[in-house]
């Protein structure tokens, strides 16, 4: 279990990604801030939940946006982080990414001051100088990261 | 159905949200980047879905990072919309607000280009002047959106 690049590269090309890819997402919100909700979809049809201001700063079941930033995140670095590996012969096992989101009072309203990375990795026969390049660059690397530039992300990676 | 910020404070102080929030979310990965493939999980269980290089950059089905940053952005931009618009007494009947997110190829990596936001709302006796000036404001305010300060972020509404 440890093909390297030379067999994944004719998978991708095959794949071809375009120049840009547009996806979308949508709310349909009822109702004032406090008795109101709304309702999240994605255009692949995979989430459908439900939110309000009590799901997002009270402990009312539902999701709220930071959990979901939480999920672009961690899907991002992951894949991310398995393509340096991949590409570094090197592919993993398995990855686990935590991905642990802090929103704070500032002021009047609220800010994302952190997003803390927690990745535990099965990746046979590397070393750990390497381990931590590639993970580190993925962390700079992936189009989510890059997007939240504003906000400080920390990566703490851990063998299995 | 037009109650304004009198009758939404109590209930927003009873909330009382707390200084700081931590929320969470985790991807399990296996396998490399062509043939491997993650699940995506969050705190409150409402969204769990899988993904994988050919559900991002192909058409194969599954989630992708980018509508997930769809929905984080829709949904915290609704809420912010909310807040404002019952704050000013004019509290929305609906807002359907949708983002579309690009993704765009960039040297060897790929960046987030642009996320447009498209807010349609039913909202009884607001002007224009002051439906657009509290559209524009929940943009500049809301977390998600200071969180993408390094994305341009594009902002349409229109009266359902």
């Amino acid at each position: 279990m440890c093909e390297g690049v030379e067999s994944v590269v004719p998978k991708l090309r095959e794949m071809n990604p375009p120049d840009k890819i547009t996806r979308s997402a949508s709310v349909h919100w009822t109702g004032d801030i406090a008795h109101g909700g709304g309702k999240i979809a994605v255009e692949s049809g995979l989430v459908s939940a439900t939110y309000s201001f009590g799901t997002r700063f009270a402990k009312e079941p539902g999701t709220n946006p930071e959990e979901l930033l939480g999920a672009t995140h961690a899907a991002c670095y992951t894949m991310a982080f398995t393509l340096g590996l991949t590409r570094a012969g090197h592919p993993p096992k398995t990855i686990d990414t935590v991905a642990h989101v802090d929103l704070s009072k500032d002021g009047d309203g609220f800010t994302i001051t952190q997003i803390a990375l927690v990745a535990t990795v099965d990746i046979p026969g590397i070393e750990d100088g390497q381990l931590h390049e590639i993970a580190n660059g993925a962390k700079e690397q992936c189009p989510i990261s890059k997007a939240l530039a504003a906000v400080p992300i920390t990566l703490d990676v851990k063998r299995a």
